[in-house]
């Protein structure tokens, strides 16, 4: 007989958990029959023990039983997706997708998650826009992946209930910070959403949850092992977060910089990003040979006008107001304060914790669960690592609706940069690539 | 604002918990302000990372002020108890609590447990005496302690509630064998009890729950620092449980053998651990000047029948009959079954655990909270490591009232000890003493 308890000593033990073990904890954990008191002994348990591939293939693949799964197969192409691991100015699927979708060569249905602690989140990105649902139905939303070729809407309970259970336990006891824990809680989602293939944004840096290159790339390769296991092509992009991505960070500023990367005219580290990702996930599903042909093409889609064309059929068809997101009216602050260098320079360091918790005193995210966001407030980040500043030149804009939460903000972000006289590197964008 | 979740993760990463951080846990705990699911998690990460000095002391005092504590400043003499980790034979309270009270010196006031997986417990065996009370409230207790010198009883709800709280949760997760979490649950429960000083009988070995001698001494040295901390005298013993205590096994058995050893005719090992407990119990309270003086005193008392008549009056004031004590139906069992040895030799095991779990599933101790104990049946070790065996002579004789609970018993004990042709070395009875 199996037990709770057995599964605890052996994980505590070092030793490693059986398939069938695993599957009684994840059901039990989702029916109640395991107490929370338990599920969480044994999450400290692998906290401090890990678990190997086989163990987090397991984890995850009872996780995605644990619920219902999508079936693209009445589409006629492959499906794919992308996840980001979570950064301060990440708008990068709202122009991804869209783009992505507008080759016709694949399908896009993306699931995403809200602001979580202080990175944003694409779904409180989106909410911006006026009308636009992110609850869609499973119904509604394989009707507009069908018809636009991409759709992005919010977590459903359907899918992976077991992820939500233990991702709630994990969040209260301290033991977020497991790898093979992130690894099959990330998998499990975007694996239930029945793609051919994944490509994975894990960001490392003081912006992102993992600041370590070494963690990232454990987390990258472990992810991609799981896929090869499960058959499904993952390939792992491991990008920089040592500073903000873009300059808008905030969630109305950050869907007018989507825009501007459609346009081609965004932010170059943001407008690469958004190409090289998009490259990997037609390279995943094999619909172009290479992942330099995929650039060309969604290059060219930027100028041509139809990765944007393919935006705006996406927010219309969730019953975004596209004209009110190109209103003054959409991003239009009480404050705008701008924090400019006191002296000449390069700017050597970017805290982006900082910045990231700065938006969210603005109101730009939640600090409780209940939060209401304010969906035009925000920084724009004016300058990056190794960039010249002369003195008076603005470094941060502030976009604030609240005195006391503008000066709070202020505060932060005063801190949170360095000028220094010499000449300074700027950063690399992807650290490597694992597939 | 201290919370629990941030305490989870100071533990988790291995910092020092501080004196309020550890009340806010206790209180939280009994209180249930703070859920079993960060108990729990704090627990197995107390389990992974230790606790030092410092807060296990602390834990012990919050856990101490928990509930109510004893206070015997209205006796003229002074108040010293005995803790054993537990073990397989071990009656040694039952003699020793009486044997010390004989010498007028001190007063013995003792708190016993029941016994837990393969061990027994002196509750268990005191209840085998028809009428004898373990649930005396606190002030029939003091009453019979100042009467008689000693008296044993049962853990009451009034004292240390969050102990009971704490170990159940550990019980249930796995994280029982944790040695500031063992020092912490003893020392409350015994500190709570007002003593002026304790002498704890740490065991180590195949019928222990520290197999190794090295964790023993530092559990030993942890408590007895924690005594130093606290300014309680606290003396440990690290005694040898290699094999069982004496040769009785069983409850009925185990009290007809503590009337042994106060007739001076006890096993050897038995009597000698009963005399070197007692006599550090004089020593701590420094009514004698040395642990040799207590020796003699206790020594004297047991021939002069001093500590047997002492037994008497404590057992009689409980409620206890002492004729039936004596009478053959206290162990009359249903089968008396003899394992002889196959060949001649010496004795170079036996496997204390497998003796312990052998007596339980003849109904001595219990394997679920609600068994009920058979108090007649129990196991004789006829002989024990470094005794010289011919063929056909009596290793085990097993008293059984189940035939199918009998023929368990005898396939574990057949398995449970190995003879050998080299002459074998008896074992140590003490290892080390600590204070």
């Amino acid at each position: 007989m199996i037990r709770a308890i057995d599964i605890i000593r052996k994980k505590r033990d070092g030793e490693k958990l059986g398939k069938k073990e695993i599957e009684f904890i994840v059901k039990g954990a989702l029916s109640g029959e395991i107490p929370d008191y338990q599920l969480s002994a044994l999450l400290m348990a692998i906290y401090f023990r890990g678990m190997d591939l086989n163990e987090t293939t397991a984890l995850t693949e009872a996780m995605i039983k644990s619920g219902e799964t999508l079936e693209w197969s009445f589409l006629k192409k492959p499906t794919v997706d992308k996840h980001s691991t979570g950064g301060v100015g990440d708008k990068v699927s709202i122009a991804l997708a869209p783009l992505v979708a507008s080759t016709n060569l694949v399908y896009v249905p993306m699931i995403s998650g809200r602001a979580l602690g202080h990175t944003g989140g694409t779904l409180d990105k989106l909410e911006s826009i006026r009308g636009y649902r992110t609850n869609l139905s499973i119904e509604e939303f394989k009707e507009v992946v069908k018809n636009v070729g991409c759709s992005i809407i919010g977590q459903t309970d359907k899918l992976v209930p077991a992820d939500r259970k233990l991702y709630a336990l994990r969040d209260a006891t301290s033991t977020i910070e497991s790898i093979p824990l992130i690894a099959s809680s990330i998998l499990s989602k975007k694996l239930a959403e029945g793609v051919d293939a994944i490509v994975l944004d894990v960001k490392v840096g003081s912006g992102a949850f993992m600041p370590k290159l070494k963690e990232a790339k454990e987390l990258a390769m472990l992810m991609v092992e799981i896929g090869k296991k499960m058959d499904k092509k993952i390939i792992a992009l491991i990008t920089n977060m040592e500073q903000p991505l873009g300059k808008a960070v905030g969630n109305a500023l950050e869907v007018r910089e989507a825009i501007d990367i459609l346009k081609g005219n965004g932010p170059s580290d943001a407008t690469e990003l958004t190409l090289r990702l998009g490259s990997y996930m037609l390279y995943a599903v094999e619909v172009v040979k290479s992942p330099e042909e995929g650039y060309k093409k969604l290059k060219n889609n930027l100028y041509n006008g139809d990765g944007l064309r393919r935006l705006r059929r996406m927010i219309e068809a969730h019953g975004g107001d596209w004209n009110y997101i190109l209103s003054d009216d959409f991003i239009r602050t009480k404050y705008v304060y701008h924090i400019t260098a006191s002296t000449n320079g390069y700017i050597s360091q970017l805290e982006t914790y900082k910045i990231g918790i700065a938006s969210q005193i603005l109101g730009a995210g939640r600090s409780k669960m209940d939060d209401v966001i304010d969906h035009k407030v925000g920084i724009i980040v004016n300058k990056k690592i190794g960039d010249k500043v002369d003195e008076g030149d603005i470094i941060f804009e502030v976009r604030a609706n609240d005195e006391n939460r503008l000066n709070q903000a202020v505060e932060i972000l005063e801190n949170s940069y360095k000028i220094v006289k010499r000449k300074v590197q700027q950063l690399p964008l992807i650290y490597e690539i694992i597939e």
